[in-house]
């Protein structure tokens, strides 16, 4: 069961073109996806009503999209305009669209009722298309749930163990406490390290000897979106009172997309705002980002692994987890709302 | 549930050697089928009573069939006739038979009551097996419910869309009206095209410049064969009237057969009556064949994994469907016919 | 449904070092086994109380293992020692341990209630750790039930079929009735052929030409424990009477341990006590004895799919199948008296 009433990662920017039809199934509904002449993207089902072909195996006729199983062609706004064989278009022939919003390179999508689709809900991710800031867009697949994958996106615990010779972290990671605060739509994370030691990857980018302040600090809102702010600057610069002078910022954007009950769309990037001439500086950066990430495919497919040898096994609430057990009381409470309310306008 | 009283196309004729044991799965039932010396096929259920083995992995032994698992034999009658450490045959170790009937290169066989297996109900396939036709034998293999494969063979509507680049045919397959006519155990379907130029393979074939009357006339029956006349002849000469002379004439027959609820056995084949001394001819049009073929197994594979994803989606009928609804609507009427008699005689 | 208060093998010795984690799931529980320092192995759930990641993807620490996930740590006892971010321990931290008995090269675990786990009920296989014998120890994985395998041990009738080019045996081992007593946990199988020219296998080791005196006889325990005797002497020699003097003979240690409902572990050996000093006998022996475990491999699989097409099949007993019936019967009296003695307990 998954929220509908919400904005969805569907892509990214450069994945959907004016030159070809593109798939993805979101919250276990296909979309197809296209980019018109004037650059707008169109969603709709990625099925004709007339026989479920799928529509991305069709074509597109000056703007509108001709299902290349029996010749049923939709425009834009998702109306059958043209059924080979018969003049008259039945009732039931069109389908929904899908509304899509295109922003700072990500396109995000509505799935529920698209009346209540308002773009001004859709979090701010102003580093994805600007001048100041570098990254290398990515994506990957995982054949989980994706709560397994909010888990781990809310719990820096793992760092120091998981990600031991990557993106490592000392064990004060796992130690400390983060600051954590309940938004209406999420969570929001802080941590500080005052005056240590660069970490390697920072030292490594700035040549760097002298103690810095550190900071992680992200929100992570429904329905799986990771938004930080995390750098370093000269310790006692005062950062942690909103100096960024000298420092070296970071700034990440993920997406936790449901494909299927168990399977997860992922997006994310890691932008920097320094060294914008040095793409190898990006190259660099992702490339530590990518082994990571690769870290946690494993672990938590392992994890998926074994949580299908017993159905009934209940996962034990430690201190460490009381962000992630928020946020899964978040989701349950609102997709629980939205059951109540789409039965009772049924 | 697929229907039972019926002859099903189990194989073409040289599928079933007297070398070796063939095993083929048919409406969900194991059936192991030889040839004896005097080249008579038999079917028995692939299965030993005894355990479950499989008899396909068995050893004929002059002309009965030994359980290489633990030594039962059977012969041709599915009598149990040698158990390895007893004298006794008990009750329940004979197998039944398969009424099997080998016609014009295609084995029928009868998977419900035997005493009803009567032979004249098999459908004439004269060109099969005809020194003034040739074709190419072929098979292919679904991965999808055998209706859906119906669909598409009472369908000419997609053939300008799917076969766009192959068996094609202009746009007017999709808008004309094909004349159906109900048969007690099928549908007959007829199209003309008179005084139109002659279709791009037909050309190459025959080097003719003139218009053309071209037809395609095809009976769809009970559980899923398709046989048709189909061919050009010279604008005027009477075809449509019954002069074939100074035609070129095709006849195709198909077959679907159910290995389960969601895999079927395909067996076609494309007959031509001209050009008979140059084998080239016969390839050319096999290959023409299959290549459409290649793209139905596309679509509807797609089509398939594209209804996974919603069991509870409606499909939605339009006047280019009336043939495939009917023939849909025949089957469940006989199949819910003969569970009733099953039950009753139960 | 499996039983759970009793000894399964759980591996080879040298399938567990102390260099790394070892998993294997074992009645659809996964287990991490590892060896300490003094060569004892341990072996706990492996599936970390907290949030079911699996232990093995964990690391050692002076004895101790701790989940790489979120840096839970666990003692040889199973004794939660350490979580990162909190003091406290909370209940339910513990893991469970599965006694573990290393035995003449085994690793037998107890699955059940521990203090029941009894080493005095662990079956005698000395011959796997004495250096009068010498043996290759092998493992095979069967994605089928166990009890497919085990009516395939207990059943020599099918060696002429299944194993006629390999393990052979003539007919008489098909036709002739072997001795069988009920033990109060399995059965004891007895064959003697008296004054029969000896099997391939033993003339190609011994180089005899005079007939000999063949026995096979083993024990077939709970929970699937294969334990045989078997040899050739010179006609006469008086083996049956039990001088075993100018004899040849083979211990073979087999075991089943179900992995899940579907898939099985299989552990097996055979031993000699002659051409001690020449490996190429060992070598022999292992790759006859592996020729016909393959064979069956490939029959009990093409039976396993030959079931799962009709679930309702119903398997018919034979002569031959007096001792297998005996053993299903005794397996599942106890799964049934083992179920109702838990529920009691719960």
């Amino acid at each position: 069961m998954f929220l509908k009433n919400t904005w969805y990662v569907a892509g990214w920017s450069h994945e959907v073109t004016d030159q070809s039809l593109f798939s993805r199934t979101i919250i276990g509904v296909p979309v197809v996806m296209w980019r018109d002449a004037q650059g707008k993207v169109t969603a709709l089902p990625d099925r004709c009503p007339h026989r479920g072909a799928p529509l991305s195996k069709g074509r597109l006729e000056e703007g509108a999209l001709r299902c290349m199983y029996h010749g049923m062609m939709f425009n834009g706004q998702g109306a059958c305009i043209h059924i080979p064989g018969q003049e008259r278009i039945p009732p039931g022939a069109d389908l929904p669209t899908f509304p899509v919003v295109e922003r700072n390179k990500w396109l995000w999508i509505w799935m529920g009722e698209a009346d209540k689709a308002d773009p001004s809900l859709i979090p701010d991710t102003y580093w994805l298309d600007s001048p100041d800031w570098r990254y290398k867009p990515d994506y990957m697949r995982y054949n989980v749930d994706y709560l397994l994958i909010a888990d781990n996106l809310l719990d820096f615990s793992h760092l120091p163990f998981v990600h031991e010779k990557t993106l490592g972290g000392s064990s004060d990671y796992a130690n400390m406490r983060a600051d954590v605060k309940r938004l209406s739509q999420g969570l929001r994370i802080e941590r500080w390290h005052m005056d240590a030691p660069p970490a390697p990857f920072v030292k490594n980018l700035t040549n760097w000897t002298q103690n810095v302040d550190r900071w992680n600090m992200y929100d992570f809102v429904v329905p799986g979106v990771l938004l930080m702010d995390s750098g370093s600057a000269p310790a006692g610069s005062g950062a942690r009172e909103g100096n960024r002078q000298g420092a070296v910022e970071f700034r990440s954007a993920q997406a936790l997309t449901p494909e299927t009950e168990t399977s997860t769309h992922y997006f994310f990037s890691q932008a920097h705002n320094f060294a914008l001439d040095d793409p190898s500086v990006t190259e660099k950066l992702h490339a530590t980002l990518l082994a990571g990430f690769n870290e946690d495919w494993d672990m938590i497919h392992a994890q998926f692994h074994t949580l299908s040898l017993d159905p009934g096994f209940k996962m034990m609430p430690l201190n460490v987890d009381n962000a992630l057990g928020n946020f899964r009381a978040l989701m349950a409470k609102l997709i629980s709302t939205e059951q109540t309310q789409l039965s009772r306008a049924a």
